[in-house]
């Protein structure tokens, strides 16, 4: 199946110079969602994943269906102020401004082998603070995937040592 | 299975006087999520729902599996500045504050059946708008829902001629 037919490019959104990749028509065909579900599962298979980990809002869209397909527990990280128990936090440079993660501290613990799932790899900066915030709860990070990856953007190499899985590339 | 055993309650959150029901416990346990979404499915099977809609970002926990479980398309409904396309909007008053909800505008179209799903019914507000914004677009709600109902918030007269489903009740 060819995602790329199903993803919307928007230049200049939500500033000028990023060519937004909308996901959305990937949503409304739901042959082309459950493809995306069933790939992503075969990936947390094969790396072993115990807890799926995503990113509000879109790493909830893609992982929840992951996590209920495998029977395997989902941990989400969100913006601040939203989640009402202790949590941990971590701020972080985005491709376009600044952001802080937060996660409740019980959501994952040592010995949970953590797949983070998220709609798209840009610079890495994202994923790079959910890594640092699932370590520093004593869990381990297997595996990171994507629906798309900004290859030029190198995101990759911020998250060296850990495998990364993408269903399409785009240069930028 | 009593999902009040996975629903944290956490008094004064987000504003003193409310007592937030926290939904991460019910998502850490696989068993729990996989059950909550196979009661929500069969719901979207019984009313004859061709689309789910699930407002931003809790909405896109519990509706996303549904879809993909059925094999429906998913339709998001977000804050402004998100959906990159052509949209339509409309504020409304939530619990505490106010917000306004976007669709893309061909999210859905006439002849959708459309099931929303989100993780809490309090006073309707956002699912009031939300079923005027599917509305405006051509389609038909023929169910809303939840995991929680806040029974005392009476949200269900907000939604008179909708079928309304949830999952478990609490006074507020």
């Amino acid at each position: 199946m060819n995602y790329k037919d199903y993803i919307a490019i928007v230049e200049d959104f939500p500033i000028k110079g990023i060519s937004f990749k909308d996901i959305t028509p990937l949503l409304s065909n739901g042959e082309v969602f459950k493809s995306i579900t069933q790939e992503l599962a075969a990936y947390a298979k094969k790396v072993g994943a115990t807890v799926i980990v995503g990113p509000e809002s879109r790493g909830f869209i893609f992982g929840c269906p992951v996590a209920v397909d495998l029977g395997l527990s989902f941990a989400p990280i969100r913006k601040p102020g939203k989640l009402p128990r202790e949590t941990v936090s971590k701020e972080y440079s985005l491709e376009y401004g600044t952001n802080t993660l937060c996660m409740h501290a019980d959501a994952v613990k040592k010995g949970d082998k953590v797949l983070i799932i998220d709609d798209l790899l840009a610079t890495g900066g994202t994923i790079g603070a959910a890594v640092e915030l699932i370590s520093s709860l004593g869990a381990e990070v297997v595996g990171c995937a994507f629906v798309i990856e900004l290859t030029e953007l190198k995101g990759r190499q911020k998250l060296s040592g850990i495998d990364v899985f993408a269903l399409t590339q785009y240069p930028y």
